[in-house]
């Protein structure tokens, strides 16, 4: 009998690898942070002896979600913009109106605290994050024990974290020295937009990436009027531009990717890009439904993100899978378009493949590491089942959500934060909603 | 000092009537099932005396919801389809493969009630029901305390109910005086579509609407196919043929209507018609993205509707104000448009209107019946909110209902039902489960 850490038994395991398929009363080991093995439960207890053991009747494990795109210290200003938001009002701004006035790191703080807080609990394990001062975004994510991507943000709009292009990337470079050695945090280049980066940026950026061997996290086609205003300046569409500067390949990850033409769409598969789909944001800014079954054909892998606050109102990857299967049915005709396993990869081994994080996560596979979420399907409202993965994309809310792990630290049991008190988040939420209500 | 049944006591109410207000620290005093006032909360405190006062300090008290579309019976069905339903193909008969064979008293006892159960944990208080056997659906919304609208059906094709269209209507005609001292229970005629209609049917159904002054619910322009079949058997559209048949007008609930000319528009609202929309099942079953802002823009009056569960999967209204607010969002290419008090409008008083019980519930009003809904504002998922009408369309979800009151009895408390235990839900349903999945 070997020893390890936990012993997860469950009634069933979606691993996400090999694809499709669905393990009824199948265990994982797991020892030291890492998955050991994923066997039957009665082999599992004639092999293993657990100095923990976890058992869930009426659970589906599967592999903790990946957040591909978001702004999490902005959810602080949740409901702040209303009915009243319309993207093309800052689109030539990084930054919304309203949220200039109060950035700072106490703000990134406590905003990825709160955000972090929502994601863990709803079976969230991994987010890819641009915004304003990463360090102190790192904090929060460490302090709730969650795997974070942060960006080495560019823009050439100064702002109260950095004055220009160079100053963001200095700075984002030395925060990722100075987080080097944990364990939890990556990094990725974050150029905001094509709208607000210019040429030589776009070049020094493309260098570091392939230096540093950083993916390029960047809103890419997300409206018309980010395409028509990159053929008024530089004569060419967004992707091409991006294509002549030498960014497109394997390492970046384009947020929205709504409004291309068929050619973009092979060069995109051709180029082995990763494209970060934000179906509730896309929907909610009037930005368009993106061509998600045409990437899929052509080979694109599609990861899922909530966005920020301004797009979204919800950190909740439960929400956007059925947003996604559902606008990818419609727009294909097809009821059959974008099946349950499908968007369950794509919101969990996709966003780690398109992090680079693959080899490490986003799987349950043994020698990753545990980044798990357990789904309850005790509640009446999920009866009866007859597929847990269809249930999961089309029935499950994220307050199923049992049980997160991340590195095979129990971060949520029972649906409760294990790593925060509810009532010392709410203090300092509320601490910044009056500030900001005034 | 007056004395009354109970007083609630909010944080926030939402009446509905007058439109887009919210009232702070406000109570709502309740006698005999009915609302007596709606005051300050120290003007109510000073006035009445009531035998019960329940306090919600960081709650929203709005009208119950209203599901203006549903087969509540198909929900033990739930995921039955997975990603495999096509609706062309049995657009030409009511029900679906499967359920045929399983259509009786008890199934949709037991169905109606697991839905019953879903839709007022959820903030439902009403439901617009299209279903075989209305007096066993009538039997699982009384067992649970709701009210509920029940369709007289009819379709020309037999099934184990009923053998033709007269053998419907003399069915349903039958149910309806058996219930008729059921102040819970309401009924519309309920011809199924065009397609499974014949004209002498709806003739007989537009007579008997008039005689006896009840709602026509009926699936109406859901379909490019639907329409394609009504020109090819009757040589014009399906709205036109039921114009010619004399059955539009205030009485008609056309569900769906998402395929509309802009004349059919301006028809559907001279005639004072309504629409169910149900935003959810039309992306599901690929039938397109109706075209609520002209709709509104026009005057037609909209309710919402989940449909059953062969289009959805979850009886949630949140869900469906939500998705009916991005869509209309994008396809009015407006992030303003259809702001959140009137998606809540359409999701409570509007429904009541087209089901004709607008003077009986659908707004927080004296005299109406006190069909109530609390939303709890605690959770830090939902914090910071700036608009709590913003919140309810846009951030919270049905599992932040705490409180349901029908006719001033509380049906839920603290998110728990108190008519029905989950252990002998649960045990319904998994016997029917058994059934159904050998």
């Amino acid at each position: 009998m070997l020893t390890i850490d936990l012993l997860i038994e469950a009634r069933w395991i979606i691993p996400i690898e090999p694809p499709g398929i669905t393990l009824e009363h199948h265990a994982v080991a797991i020892d030291a942070g890492r998955i050991v093995s994923l066997l039957p439960t009665e082999h599992a207890q004639a092999q293993f002896q657990p100095r923990h053991t976890v058992t869930l009747s009426n659970h589906v494990l599967l592999p903790g979600f990946i957040n591909l795109h978001s702004h999490a210290a902005m959810t602080l200003l949740r409901g702040y913009y209303a009915d009243d938001i319309k993207l093309m009002d800052w689109l030539n701004q990084p930054i919304c109106p309203g949220e200039d006035r109060h950035v700072s790191p106490a703000f990134v703080r406590d905003g990825t605290l709160l955000a972090c807080a929502e994601m863990l609990r709803g079976g969230i394990t991994c987010f890819n994050d641009m915004y304003y001062y990463p360090e102190a975004a790192a904090d929060a994510a460490l302090r709730l024990g969650m795997r974070a991507s942060l960006g080495i943000l560019a823009t050439e709009f100064p702002s109260a974290y950095a004055a220009d292009a160079d100053d963001y990337l200095s700075k984002g470079l030395s925060a990722r020295d100075t987080l080097r050695d944990e364990p939890l945090i990556s990094f990725c280049m974050a150029p905001h937009s094509p709208c607000t980066v210019a040429d030589k940026t776009f070049e020094r950026i493309a260098t570091l990436s392939a230096q540093l061997d950083l993916p390029i996290h960047i809103h890419l086609h997300e409206t018309r009027k980010e395409i028509e205003e990159s053929i008024r300046q530089h004569g060419i569409r967004p992707l091409e531009r991006l294509r002549r500067l030498g960014l497109l390949g394997p390492s970046l990850i384009a947020v929205h990717a709504i409004h291309l033409e068929p050619s973009e769409i092979v060069l995109l598969a051709e180029e082995g890009c990763h494209v970060a789909h934000c179906p509730t944001s896309n929907l909610q800014l009037t930005s368009g439904i993106a061509p998600v079954h045409d990437l899929a054909q052509r080979g694109v892998r599609l990861g899922l993100g909530s966005d920020g606050v301004a797009g979204n109102n919800r950190l909740d990857l439960f929400r956007e899978m059925n947003l996604a299967s559902l606008l990818a049915k419609l727009s294909s005709h097809d009821a059959t378009t974008l099946g349950a396993h499908a968007v369950l990869r794509m919101a969990t081994l996709n966003g780690a493949a398109a992090l680079g994080q693959d080899k490490r996560c986003g799987s349950l596979v043994a020698g990753k590491q545990a980044d798990i979420c357990a789904v309850s399907f005790e509640d009446f409202s999920l009866a009866p089942c007859f597929s847990p993965a269809y249930h999961l994309v089309h029935v499950v809310g994220r307050e199923h959500v049992s049980h997160v792990w991340v590195d095979g630290n129990a971060c949520v049991i029972e649906n409760k934060l294990q790593t925060i008190e509810t009532s010392e988040l709410l203090a300092i939420v509320n601490l910044w909603h009056n500030r900001l209500g005034s």
